[in-house]
C-alpha cells in the first residue's frame, strides 16, 4: 500500500446538520476528518479518513508547550448546478509548506494535500451547504505530537483536516466595518513569524482585539513592529486602499501574511487595467490622503469575508470616515467577481477553481 | 465541596522509574498529573489529581489553531535528609498570571496553584530523584480547549501540572558553552508576547536555534526586534556580563522574560555587595569591552541550568573568547549558592525555599 493510499473508515452515525441560517463560523464540524502521521523513520505515512473524533495526546506533547504548529484556511463552494468546487487550493498548500519551513516542520506533498482535501470533502459532500453565501470551511493543520519538554523541533507530527459548514459572512450584502489602528500591541515583526500561518501570531493578537472591541471596533489595523508607522494588515485580512484611482497595498515584507485573496485581488485589478501598486505605506500617508479627500476606498481581503470594506478608520483620536461609510465601487466589483468565480456563476479566466469529483 | 478541594484518584499501577543516570530532561513523566477546568459559568473548578493519561481534545480545540496557552517551569529538590523543597514557586505563579493576562486567559488563584503543585509532588514524592544535581521538573500549563475556529479568546480552559524527573544539567560541574549572536531572526518585540511564557515565543525560536546548532553553537543570543542592536536573552535564559568588576544585565523592557533565576542572581549580588546594574546593553558595547580586555565573565541564568557560563560569543564573524573559555568566579559562586539553597545545604537568607509536606 503506497504512502498515498488513503484508508477510509466511515462514521456509523451521521450527525444532524445545522440549519443554513444557523451556521455562523467554525462552530459545527462534519462527520469525518483526515489524519496523517509523521515520524523520522517513516516520513509522512498512514493517511486516513476517519469519523470526526477527539484526539488523544500525551499532556507533554510539544504543541501544548512550544506551539510548533501551522494551519491553513480555505473553502468548498456549492455551485447552482450542485457541483462542489475549491478556490486555489494549491496556494494554500504552498503557503502551508512555507509555514512549515519557518516552524521547522517537515514539508508535505502539496499535490497529495490537495487530493486529501478533495477526498475528505467528497466523503462529507452532503455537508457543503447550498444557501446563498454559505460554504464549507476547510481547516488543514499540523501539530507537533512528541511527548518531550526540551526546546527543539518535534520528531513526530500529525497532519489533520477538519471541515465546518459556515454561514454567509454578511446577512445583507457586504457591509463596511469600523477599524482601529493599533499603536501599542504588535502582531509580528521582521525576523519573526508573521509571514507564517502559525498559532502564536493569533494568540498574540487577542489582547489588542479585545481592547478595541470594547470601544466598538470590529478589528485592529496592525502597524509594523519596528517603527509602528507602516501599515501591515487588518485583523486576519490583508488591506487595500484606493487613492486617486490607484489601488495600493502593503508590499510583502516578511511580517505580512501572503493572502490568497490578496493575490487574487491584485490579479483581477491588473486584468481590469486598474493601477495597483504593492509598496510600503505609512499610516501618516493614509491620513493625509484622507485629509485631502483623496482616499476613495479601503478594504480588507481574506478567505472568510472575501472583501470587507472599511467604513471608518480610527487613529490617534481621529475618526476618518471613508466613502461616507459606504461600500465602494471597486470593493463591490471585487467581491462580486471573486464570489462569482467561487460559486461558478462568473467566468474563471485564471483557472482558479478546482472541482471536487 | 469547595472549589479548592482536590480530588485524588490514584493510579492502579506504578510505572518503572528510570535510573538516575538516564534521566536527561523532560523525557519521563510520573504516575500522576493535576487537572482543573475552567468555564465561564463555573470559573476554575473540579481540581483533581489523576493517573498520568492522554488528554482527549476535540481537533477544533483552540490551542491547536490559535496557540492561546501559557506555561511555567520550576523544580522540586530532594535535600540530604530526604525532604523535598520547591524554589520560589510564588514567583512562577505570579508570572503565570502575568502571562495569562497577556494571552487573555482567566487568572488562577496563585496560592491554590502552589498548593496544587505541592499536593501533586507529594503524591509522586517517590519520583523526586536523589542523585547529585537531579531534581523533579514541574510543568504547570494552561491550554484553551473550546472547539471553535473564530479568532477570539476561548471560553473554556484546562490548567494542568505534569512532573518529570530530570538529570544533572552538567555531567561534571558547570561547563561553559558557545553562543552565537542572532542578527536575522527575532524572538520577540516590544508590543509582542516576549514577556509572557507562551508557546509561540518558543515556536518562533526553533529556526534560529537549528541554524546555529549546525555551526556548533549551543544557543543563540537574541537581540531586540526593533534595532537588532540591544541584548535580550540567551536561548531560554536571561543573560549577565561582568565588566570591570560590575555585573550588568538587560533591563526588563517588555520583550524579555522576567526570569526567577535572574531575580535571584540580582538579589544575591546585592547581598554580596557586588555592583549589579539593569540597563540597556548593546552588542557593540560588549564587543568593545571584550576588545579592551574588560569583559571578565558572561553567563546565562535559568531554572534548567541555573547558571550557564558563556565561554565563547560569536558575532559578525568575530569569535570572542571569554575568561579563556573557563567558568568565572562569580558564575561559580552564584551556581554553588543557588543550588546550595535549592538542595538545602546553604543558608536561605531570603526564605526562597518552600518545603513540601
Ligand atoms: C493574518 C492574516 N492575514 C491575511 C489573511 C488572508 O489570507 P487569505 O486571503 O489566504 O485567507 C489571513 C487569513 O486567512 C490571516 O490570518
Ligand atoms: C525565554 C526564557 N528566558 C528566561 C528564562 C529563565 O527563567 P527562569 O529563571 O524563571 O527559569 C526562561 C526559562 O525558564 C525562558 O524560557
Amino acid at each position: 500500500m503506497s504512502q498515498y493510499t488513503i484508508t477510509v473508515i466511515k462514521s456509523e452515525e451521521e450527525k444532524p446538520k445545522p440549519a443554513s441560517d444557523d451556521l455562523s463560523f467554525g462552530r459545527y464540524f462534519t462527520d469525518h476528518m483526515f489524519i496523517q502521521d509523521y515520524s523520522e523513520d517513516k516520513g509522512w505515512h498512514n493517511p486516513r479518513i476517519v469519523p470526526y473524533q477527539p484526539m488523544m495526546l500525551d499532556p507533554a506533547s510539544m504543541v501544548f508547550h512550544y506551539g510548533q504548529t501551522v494551519f491553513e484556511g480555505l473553502k468548498a463552494y456549492r455551485t447552482e448546478d450542485g457541483h462542489i468546487q475549491l478556490f486555489r487550493p494549491n496556494k494554500n498548500m504552498e503557503r502551508l509548506n512555507r509555514s512549515n519551513d519557518r516552524l521547522c516542520i517537515p514539508s508535505i506533498d502539496e499535490e497529495f494535500g490537495i487530493d486529501a482535501i478533495k477526498h475528505l470533502v467528497h466523503v462529507d459532500h452532503e455537508w457543503v451547504p447550498d444557501a446563498p453565501g454559505t460554504s464549507l470551511y476547510i481547516r488543514p493543520f499540523i501539530i507537533s505530537t512528541e511527548a518531550y519538554l526540551g526546546v527543539r523541533p518535534s520528531t513526530t507530527y500529525q497532519f489533520i483536516v477538519i471541515l465546518s459548514p459556515v454561514g454567509a459572512y454578511y446577512d445583507a450584502g457586504i457591509d463596511p466595518v469600523k477599524i482601529a489602528v493599533e499603536d501599542e500591541y504588535v502582531r509580528a515583526v521582521r525576523g519573526g513569524t508573521g509571514e507564517a500561518k502559525t498559532a502564536g501570531n493569533y494568540a498574540s493578537s487577542l489582547k489588542a482585539q479585545e481592547l478595541v472591541a470594547e470601544k466598538g471596533y470590529a478589528q485592529v489595523l496592525w502597524l509594523d513592529g519596528v517603527e509602528k508607522k507602516y501599515i501591515e494588515e487588518v485583523g486576519s485580512m490583508n488591506v487595500f486602499f484606493k487613492v486617486n484611482g490607484e489601488v495600493i497595498t502593503p508590499a510583502l515584507n516578511g511580517s505580512i501574511l501572503q493572502g490568497v485573496t490578496r493575490d487574487s485581488v491584485i490579479q483581477l485589478l491588473k486584468h481590469w487595467d486598474i493601477p495597483v501598486t504593492e509598496r510600503r505605506i505609512s499610516m501618516e500617508e493614509i491620513y493625509q490622503y484622507h485629509q485631502n479627500g483623496e482616499l476613495e476606498e479601503a478594504f480588507g481581503a481574506g478567505t472568510a469575508a472575501v472583501i470587507s470594506p472599511i467604513g471608518e478608520l480610527a487613529w490617534k483620536g481621529e475618526q476618518m470616515e471613508i466613502n461616507q461609510g459606504e461600500t465602494g465601487e471597486i470593493s463591490r466589483r471585487l467581491y462580486d467577481t471573486i464570489t462569482g468565480i467561487q460559486y461558478g456563476v462568473e467566468k474563471d479566466p485564471f483557472h482558479w477553481v478546482v472541482r471536487v469529483k
